[in-house]
């Protein structure tokens, strides 16, 4: 975001109010759509990645950069921030917004799945779950209605309905039954943000489509989730173990049970390569730990597939990351300089790769927009696999 | 350095070339002086604080933030750069100014002292100091002759003649021993540097003078340093664990005893403090890991004293760090944010108090060259102790 041109997204002083939460497709190529979501805090192009701020702040960089990396929305993670700094106390604080300075949108997911995935001794009733905290074993309480709560409190944007996330390994049954948990839980979700007051009138509510691989239990969960209508739908419980070639098989009907005219949010995905094939399936969102984990481990990744920086065969490599990218890292250090400081355990080298790996995935997204609007889809697939799935 | 106004340190395109090193004193209160460098790479207002910048990074802040701090000029650590990435290999990289994208001066230490703190099973003898690596046991051995050569390769500014600097807590006849065979190894680092072609002529030598908390043996150091004549002049061997009354009572004599017109350069400290009471003694230069080590661990320096973040009294303070302070953090986040990223060790807690306190520093160094041009650098540290030392 260095170009001197107008910034599409930026929020304006417009004296028109912005809407809560506008959703239109202004190109369509197969399955894949390419759109824009406008909401108070400012726009999200779509197909949209969204880098994760699990603790109040994207790991290893400044706001400011992860804008630059060209984010138009992050995503919050209710759990952590709930036991830390608390969510009463945010609120006190004026709201996750401006204690992170990122005054643009955040998504913040319902704490179902951390629950699940961190904490200890949980016990799972019809009312919610209660669990806990892996930080000090303090015990804690989440409901649909709690969940609802937290995420105003917090100031969220685009708020997700709180549900259970079961493991896809499972009998048919017990998906079943999971997943009408999870519609239950939704209607309550929808009648707590509902019951929201302002916040509702300002804010986005996203249902989630839970039924693991089976296109029968998907389908029943998006209609009872169409039935009670939220702003927006994420695709749930993949990208859990199943595989890429299963999750791109559910993801050959999962996206087409949901309405046309709302954004497809896949929840937890995921690698480059699974971002192509997903926009190609008709998906609009997506967030992942990925470019941020793997930037902290010294993995980057480029147009030419992963690269590992431990690698010897670095240490005297002057050329970037990545001929193709325009990050401050690529235009500025070798492989060399990151592969030494990666070696040395340098804070500075996660933060470089960190912002690299940000970065490309957003390059990676504008692309794919691009290629939408130009009506070149799989021939930009097609040349994106070759590029990056063949080993070198 | 986010002024409008001409910046009085950046290196010119002008006609004339820039000299290899020339010391100006402009202003003079009591023994404080207020000067500056010119160099190659650019000119250090002295006061001066360098940054520490160990493995080829100063750590957890990306180059331009360290100039944006302020900062006119680096330390880099020879024992840390020729074990990794090594001196030759630096060399074929294009040397340390490129590989971190700093192109302003660097000094670098010789290595002595952190041979002897650092590594293992050390030998001393005439010629030197063999020892193993830390880092994966490999013997190495460590001479004037090579220190010269290792900082010649890094592409050093200000090379630091090669010493020892012994317990301050042994007899004096061991004193003795050791800074007469640091004066021996000064000479030979003299010829040594001298030998060294285009280096030579575009990088400045300091001597470091030795003799612990002993007069005399000080004032014998200073008089061998003199006889072979050097850029700068450095005293080393304080700062080791003698506390800041003797480090003081030192200062007291210590850079009276070094030539007037050279800069003088206390290693290794320090605490605000220290640096207020060894300027207002006649030095013009430090290094220290404090402020920097102090950011990662959530110590941050104010005017008012030091903070610990993780104190819970912070968890809802939504002023800055710093009142006074003009940094990027203390204008941007609250205490209470803080404190959050610090307890959930976040790296960009590390990041942003880093970043408070190397500006903390720097305009701690701006306020005493500012007081020393207008003649009250004796109301200032008044002040400064009464804000800094006064128990809250
Ligand atoms: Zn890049
Ligand atoms: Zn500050």
């Amino acid at each position: 975001m260095t170009s001197a041109a107008p910034d599409p997204a930026a929020p304006t002083a417009s004296t028109t109010p912005r809407p809560r939460f506008q959703f239109s497709i202004d190109a369509q190529d197969g399955a894949a759509r390419r759109g824009t979501i406008r909401m108070r805090r400012g726009d999200i192009r779509t197909p949209a990645f969204m880098p994760v701020g699990t603790a109040a702040t994207v790991k290893g960089m400044k706001p400011e950069a992860v804008r630059g990396t060209g984010a138009d929305i992050i995503l919050g993670n209710t759990y952590h921030l709930m036991l830390r700094p608390g969510a009463e106390r945010m609120a006190r604080l004026g709201g996750l917004h401006g204690f992170m300075n990122w005054p643009r949108p955040i998504l913040t997911d319902s704490g179902g799945y951390q629950v699940m995935s961190l904490s200890d001794l949980r016990k799972l009733t019809e009312e919610g779950v209660e669990f806990r905290s892996h930080l000090d074993g303090s015990k804690h309480m989440l409901t649909p209605e709690r969940s609802m709560e937290i995420q105003r409190l917090l100031g969220s944007d685009i708020v997700m309905a709180f549900d259970e996330c079961p493991r896809a390994d499972q009998p048919r049954e017990a998906i079943a039954a999971s997943m009408e948990l999870s519609m239950r839980w939704a209607k309550r979700s929808r009648d707590a943000f509902d019951a929201g007051g302002d916040h509702a009138k300002n804010a986005a509510l996203f249902g989630i489509q839970q039924g693991a691989l089976d296109e029968e239990l998907r389908g029943r969960s998006a209609a009872a989730l169409r039935e009670i209508g939220f702003d927006g739908y994420a695709i749930g419980g993949l990208a859990v173990g199943e595989g890429q070639e299963a999750m791109f098989a559910t993801l050959n009907f999962a996206p087409g049970q949901l309405p046309e005219d709302a954004p497809r949010y896949l929840m937890g995905v995921g690698k480059p390569d699974d971002l192509v094939g997903a926009v190609e399936r008709g998906v609009d969102m997506f967030d992942c730990v990925l470019p941020t984990r793997s930037g902290r481990n010294g993995q980057a990744f480029t147009w030419n597939g992963p690269l590992n920086l431990r690698n010897a065969r670095f240490a005297e490599d002057t050329g970037p990351l990545d001929e193709r990218c325009s990050c401050p890292t690529c235009a500025t250090y070798s492989r060399a300089y990151l592969h030494h400081l990666v070696k040395s355990g340098e804070m500075l080298g996660a933060m470089l790769v960190t912002e690299h790996n940000l970065s490309f995935y957003q390059q990676l997204m504008q692309a794919m927009r691009d290629a939408i609007g130009a009506g070149r889809f799989a021939g930009f697939a097609a040349e994106f696999r070759r590029d990056y799935l063949t080993k070198r």
